[in-house]
C-alpha cells in the first residue's frame, strides 16, 4: 500500500511540468488548521503516520517524515520501512535538509494552499543558495493518487446565538474595520477557520472536535464576504448573513475574488450601503479606501496560494487582529466558560466515582482513597480498557446541558502509555486498566457555552514513593504557576519556569509547553498567547479575560506519565500595591475536580500550597454540589477533606 | 559654562565639512567601556550629567540627553536648562528621534571611535528613510572645545601572575586560534579593555575601578599584537611580552595596522616562528591563512572607526569568543574568587560591627540586634555621613591581603537616598546616618585574586512592618533565585522571574536587572551572560564556573531602598535525576555576610527558606572566623543565630 502510493506519487512528480525532484506534503489543510478533516489528512495517507503534527517529503528515491518529540515513539511504530523518521530538534529541519540534500536547481513541489506564507518564504530562503525552486503545483498530487479519499463534508453552518457569543457581528466588524483603518488597510483576508467562525458568530462541524466550517472571509471597509460551500447554508442562515451585511459566496470563489481584491475590483453584489450594516463604521467609503490601500494578511496562517495573487507592494503582513480579539473573552463568554467548566467538572467527578467503584469491584483495588495493595483473591468479573472507560467519561459529559461533542480525542492512558504525551488509545490495541499503575486522563468537551480541557492523574492501588514525589513536584509546579501574580506586559514565556522549577529541583522536566489558550465553543488550542519555555514568534503578553491552561507534567518512558491541567482565566491581580503603575494580574481557576491526596507527599508541600489546595477543594465541593447525587457528593466530600501539614 | 561649551561645539559643527546638523556624544570611550577615564568623560563634560550611562545629542538649537531609569532623578538635578532629558523606555529612542526630528538629508556627526558597529548601523538604518547621513568626524569635536581636558594616563602595565590568572597566555592564544580556524578567520581585532587584559594576562590602572590599560590587540594565526602607549611598558613587561610572542606597538598604530590587516599585509617585526610561541597551534601558517581569510570583529563592541577600515566582504561579525572564555572561570580563578570573597566578607562584618557600635554610641540607636526606639536623651557627640562611613568600609577592605582598590564607587545610602539605585554620595552634599532609616550599602573591591560585589540593607532602629515585609520579599526572591536548579541551556532571562515573584505578589517590582557576571581581578560587570527580565541580544546560557550576582531590590521613592546581593558561581546541580540527559546546574554562594534578622518577617518565610538562611549563616560564622577578633566574632555569632519558624 505505502509502496504503491509512493510509486504513483513519484510517477506524477516525474510527469509534472516542471519535473519535481521532491514533493512536500504538509499536515495542514487549506486553512493551516491543527486538526483537519478526514479528507485533508493527506500526510497521514501518504506516510501512514497519524499524529497531529508532521511533514512528509517524497523524493525520487527517499521518503522522509518529520515530527516532534511528542510523536517519536508513535511515528516509529506507524512508519513502514520505506519511510525514514526525522526527529525535529535532533535532525536537520526540513528546509535545511532539502537545501543540503536535494540537487542544485532542484524543483520542489508543494500545494500552495497547504503551506503558509511564512513557511514557504523560509523554504525559499534556504533554497536560494543552490538555486533550488519552490514549485506551486496547480493540483494536489496526493489527491490524484488517493482513490479512496473521503468525500467533501456538507455539514450545515449554524448561527452561534448572541446569548453565547456575547458580541454581535456588527460590533466585531466595526472593531475590525477600525483596525484596518489604523493600519491603512482597505481589506483583510481571513483564512483561519476559528477566526471566520468567531467573526461571523457561526459554527460548523466539518472538522472533528472543532466546531468550525471550511470557509474563508474577506472583509473590506465596505463589505464582508463569506466563502463556503453554499449547500451548507440553510435559508435561515442565509437571511442571518444578509441581515448582517455578509455576502455568501462559493468556497472556490475566494481565489478569483482575491485576484479581484488585488486590483481593487472586488465589489459586493448587494451594496453594503443598502443593507446599512457592513459599512457602518466608515462615513465615506470611497475616500477611506483611497487613503487605505493595503490588503492585510497574516503571514503565519494565510496560504501561499492566496498570497501569490496579491500585489506584493500593497500588503500589510501582520498577525491577524482577530487572534487577540478572540483570545480576550467578553463577559458573556467568560460566564459561559465558567458554567461549562462546572458541568464538565461534575462529569469528571462522576467518572472518578464510577471508576473508583469499578476498580475495586473488578480488580480488587484498594481504591481512590486507600493507599494499599490489591486484593488478589478477588475474582475478576469484567474488564476495563483505556477506551471503554473513556467512552464512559464521554457518556457523563454527554448527559450535561449544551454538550456538543468532545474538544479533542480523549487521552486515557494506563502506566507506560501515560508517558506517550499525545497517546490516543484505539479499541483494538489499547491497554487494560491496572490497579497497580498510574492512570492519566486528559479530556475535554465542546459545550454551546464553552470549551473545556482538564487532566488528572490517579492511582487506585499503592503508588510508589517515587510516583508520589513526582506527582507532588508536578502539583507544586501547577499550583506555583496558578498562584503567580505578575505585572501587565508579562508573557507566558516568562512564567513558564514557575511550573518547571519543582521538577528541575530533582533533575526532572517535561518536553512540552505549559499552557495554551482555549476557545469559547471553538478550538481547544488557541493563540496568540501561550505559556512555553520557547519564546513565541508572537510574543503576546497575558491580558485580562484571556483563558490559558496550566498543565505541567512528568513522563517516565516505560513506566508512567503524570499531568495535571486546569483552565485559568487571567484577571486583575488585586495586589496591595501597584509599583510602576503597570497594574498587576493573576489567574482564576475555572476547572473543578479534586487532586488525589493519596498521590501527594504532603511533607514536600509548603503552607501556602496546602492552603491553596484546601481552599480549591472546598470550592469544588460547593460548586459541584448542585450537579451530583448523594453518593457522588459523599465521595467528593471525602476526596476534598482538608489536608494538614 | 554649559552655554559656552554648546556655543563652541555648534560653531565647530557649522564649520565642519560637511556642515553637521547634529553631533552625537556617546558615554563610551574608544573601547566601548562602561567605566571610562576622566579624560574620556566627554558626555559628562558636554552635558553636565555625570551618571555612568547616557548619550548627548547637540543640534543647532537643541541639546538632549538620553539616560535610563536608574538615572532620571540624577539627570534632572544635574542638567542645566539648556538640556532636555529624554527618558529611555518612555521617550523615543535616539535613532528614532533623530530620524523623525532632524531634517531630510541631515548630516549627523559622531566620533567613529566612540560608537560600536551595531549602534552605528542601527542609526544608519533609521536615517535611511529621510536620506540622512551618519558622518564620521576625523577629530573628536568635544576634545577640541574641552580646554581643561585631563592629560593622558601613563600608568604602568603590570603582569598578572599565573598564580592568579590560572592559565598561560600561550594556552589562551592556542584556544583563540583554534576558534579562528573553526570560523575560517585569519585574525581577530580585540577592542574591549578587559578582553585584552585577560588574554595577555596583564592589568593596568587607566580606568578607575577597572584594573585595565587602554590597549587594543590583534591576534592572527601567526602573530599577536598589543597596542598600548609604550611609556606604560617597563623592560620587565617588555621581555614578558617578547617571551610570549606578543609584539608591542604604539596605541595609535592600531588604525594603520588594521588597514594593513585588511589587505593581509600585517606582519610581525619579530617573526613569530622564531619565538616559537605565538604560532604554536598552527603547523603551516601560510597554508592556514589562505584557507582562513576572514577577519573577526565583535560588532557589539568594536568601534565603527576600525570596522570602516576592513574589507566588508571578508568580515566575520560575531560576539568575541573571549567574552565567554573569560566568563567561564578556571579552577585557579574560582579558588581566588572564593578567597577574595571571604576576606571581603570579613571586612563587611567588621564594618557592620563598627557601624552598630557607632550608631548606638553617637545616635542612641537600639542597634543592629534590637528592634527598638532611639534613646533621644543621649547627647550627640559626633556625626556619621554616608561618605565618612563608606571611607571606613574601604579602610576595612584595604587592610586585607591582595587589596588593590574598590571595584566601583561605593553606594552608601540612607533612607530616601537608597531609592536612587545608582546613588553615589559626595562628601559635601551627602546625608547623615539616621537610626530611624534603612541604610543600604552596595560595594566591592579589587583583590589580586578576585573582584567582589556585595549589597546589604540594615536598620539600627525600629523598622516599620512595611519595611520588614518589603525586606522579606526581597530576601525571598534572593533565596529563590540562589536555590534554583535548572537544566543546561537555561538563560538568566528564564530565571529572572524567580527573584521578582515574591515582590510581584504584593504588586512590587524593581527597575533593574537581577544579575551580572563579575571578573577575576577585572571589571565588576562582565558578560556575556546576565540575569534580566529583558531577553539579551546574546542569549548566552548559564554555564558551570560562571560567576553571576543575585541582587533583587525594592525602591520606594522618597522613603527607602532595599537590595540584597551575593555573588554566585554556577556549578553542577547534583540532582537526583538527569531527565533528558542535559545535565542540571545550581548556584554556590561565595559571598559571606549576615542578613539582618530584625528586618525579616519570619512568618512570611517557608521552611526551605529558613533552612537555607540558617545554613548560610552557620557557614558565615565558620568561614569568617579566622579573620575576626573575639568581639567581632561574638557579634557575628549573635547575628547568625538560627531562626525558627
Amino acid at each position: 500500500m505505502a509502496e504503491e502510493t509512493l510509486a504513483a506519487l513519484r510517477s506524477l512528480m516525474a510527469s509534472h511540468s516542471p519535473k519535481l525532484d521532491a514533493l512536500v506534503v504538509p499536515s495542514e489543510d487549506y486553512h493551516q488548521s491543527e486538526y483537519v478533516s478526514a479528507r485533508d489528512r493527506r500526510r497521514a495517507f501518504v506516510s501512514g503516520f497519524t499524529g497531529s503534527a508532521g511533514l512528509a517529503l517524497v523524493t525520487a528515491n527517499e521518503a522522509l517524515l518529520w515530527t516532534d518529540g511528542r510523536y517519536f515513539l508513535q511515528a516509529e511504530q506507524e512508519l513502514s520501512k520505506q519511510w525514514k523518521l526525522m526527529r525535529m530538534g535532533e535532525d536537520p529541519a526540513v528546509d535545511i535538509w532539502m537545501a543540503d540534500n536535494l540537487p542544485t536547481e532542484a524543483a520542489i513541489g508543494v500545494d500552495p494552499w497547504c503551506v503558509s506564507v511564512d513557511t514557504s518564504q523560509r523554504w525559499e530562503r534556504a533554497f536560494a543558495k543552490k538555486q533550488q525552486k519552490l514549485i506551486q503545483t496547480t493540483t494536489n498530487l496526493v489527491d490524484q493518487v488517493w482513490t479512496s479519499r473521503p468525500p467533501a463534508e456538507i455539514n450545515p453552518v449554524i448561527v452561534h446565538p448572541l446569548e453565547f457569543a456575547g458580541r454581535s457581528v456588527e460590533d466585531k466588524l466595526k472593531d475590525l474595520r477600525e483596525k484596518l483603518v489604523q493600519e491603512k488597510a482597505r481589506a483583510i483576508i481571513l483564512t483561519t477557520l476559528d477566526e471566520v467562525a468567531w467573526l461571523y458568530n457561526i459554527r460548523g462541524s466539518d472538522v472533528p472536535y472543532n466546531p468550525v466550517a471550511h470557509a474563508y472571509a474577506i472583509v473590506t471597509l465596505a463589505a464582508a464576504f463569506f466563502y463556503v460551500d453554499k449547500r451548507k447554508i440553510s435559508s435561515e442562515v442565509s437571511s442571518y448573513m444578509e441581515k448582517n451585511g455578509i455576502e455568501v459566496r462559493d468556497y472556490g470563489v475566494v481565489s478569483s475574488d482575491t485576484a479581484l481584491l488585488a486590483s481593487d475590483q472586488l465589489a459586493s453584489t448587494n451594496s453594503a450601503k443598502e443593507t446599512g450594516k457592513a459599512g457602518t463604521t466608515v462615513s465615506d467609503n470611497s475616500v477611506e479606501e483611497r487613503r487605505n490601500d493595503l490588503v492585510w494578511i497574516d503571514p503565519g496562517t494565510c496560504c501561499f496560494a492566496l498570497y501569490s495573487k496579491l500585489n506584493q507592494d500593497k500588503l500589510f503582513l501582520q498577525s491577524s487582529p482577530l487572534a487577540l480579539a478572540k483570545a480576550i473573552k467578553n463577559p458573556v463568554e467568560l460566564e459561559g466558560l465558567k458554567n461549562a467548566h462546572i458541568r464538565d467538572g461534575a462529569a469528571v467527578v462522576q467518572y472518578l466515582v464510577w471508576l473508583d467503584n469499578q476498580m475495586q469491584e473488578i480488580y480488587g483495588a484498594a481504591g481512590y482513597f486507600v493507599d494499599g495493595e490489591v486484593n488478589k483473591d478477588q475474582p475478576r468479573t469484567a474488564k476495563l480498557t483505556e477506551v471503554s472507560v473513556s467512552d464512559k467519561l464521554e457518556g457523563f459529559r454527554a448527559s450535561k446541558e449544551h454538550f456538543r461533542g468532545l474538544s479533542f480525542p480523549t487521552i486515557s492512558s494506563v502506566g507506560p502509555n501515560g508517558a506517550i504525551i499525545h497517546y490516543c488509545p484505539e479499541a483494538e490495541t489499547c491497554a487494560e486498566l491496572d490497579p497497580n499503575s498510574m492512570y492519566l486522563f486528559d479530556s475535554g468537551a465542546q459545550y454551546l457555552d464553552g470549551t473545556t480541557d482538564i487532566t488528572r492523574t490517579v492511582h487506585f492501588g499503592k503508588p510508589t514513593s517515587h510516583e508520589k514525589a513526582c506527582y507532588t513536584a508536578v502539583l507544586k509546579g501547577h499550583i506555583g504557576l496558578g498562584n503567580a501574580r505578575f505585572p501587565n506586559g508579562t508573557t507566558g514565556h516568562i512564567l513558564d519556569v514557575l511550573a518547571r522549577l519543582p521538577l528541575w529541583k530533582y533533575g526532572l522536566d517535561y518536553r512540552h509547553g505549559t499552557g495554551h489558550g482555549i476557545g469559547s465553543y471553538l478550538n481547544v488550542h488557541e493563540g496568540p498567547h501561550q505559556i512555553s519555555f520557547r519564546p513565541a514568534a508572537r510574543n503576546v503578553a497575558l491580558q485580562p479575560s484571556m483563558t490559558v491552561t496550566d498543565e505541567p507534567g512528568y513522563y517516565e518512558d516505560g513506566n508512567f506519565g503524570i499531568r495535571l491541567e486546569n483552565v485559568l482565566i487571567v484577571k486583575e491581580g488585586g495586589t496591595k500595591f501597584n509599583f510602576g503603575d503597570r497594574g498587576y494580574l493573576s489567574f482564576e481557576h475555572i476547572t473543578w475536580a479534586p487532586y488525589q491526596k493519596k498521590l501527594m507527599d504532603v511533607s514536600l508541600l509548603v503552607p501556602e500550597e496546602i492552603e491553596w489546595l484546601n481552599n480549591y477543594h472546598s470550592k469544588c465541593r460547593e460548586i459541584l454540589a448542585p450537579y451530583l447525587n448523594a453518593s457522588e457528593m459523599e465521595w467528593l466530600k471525602k476526596a476534598t477533606e482538608p489536608i494538614s501539614a
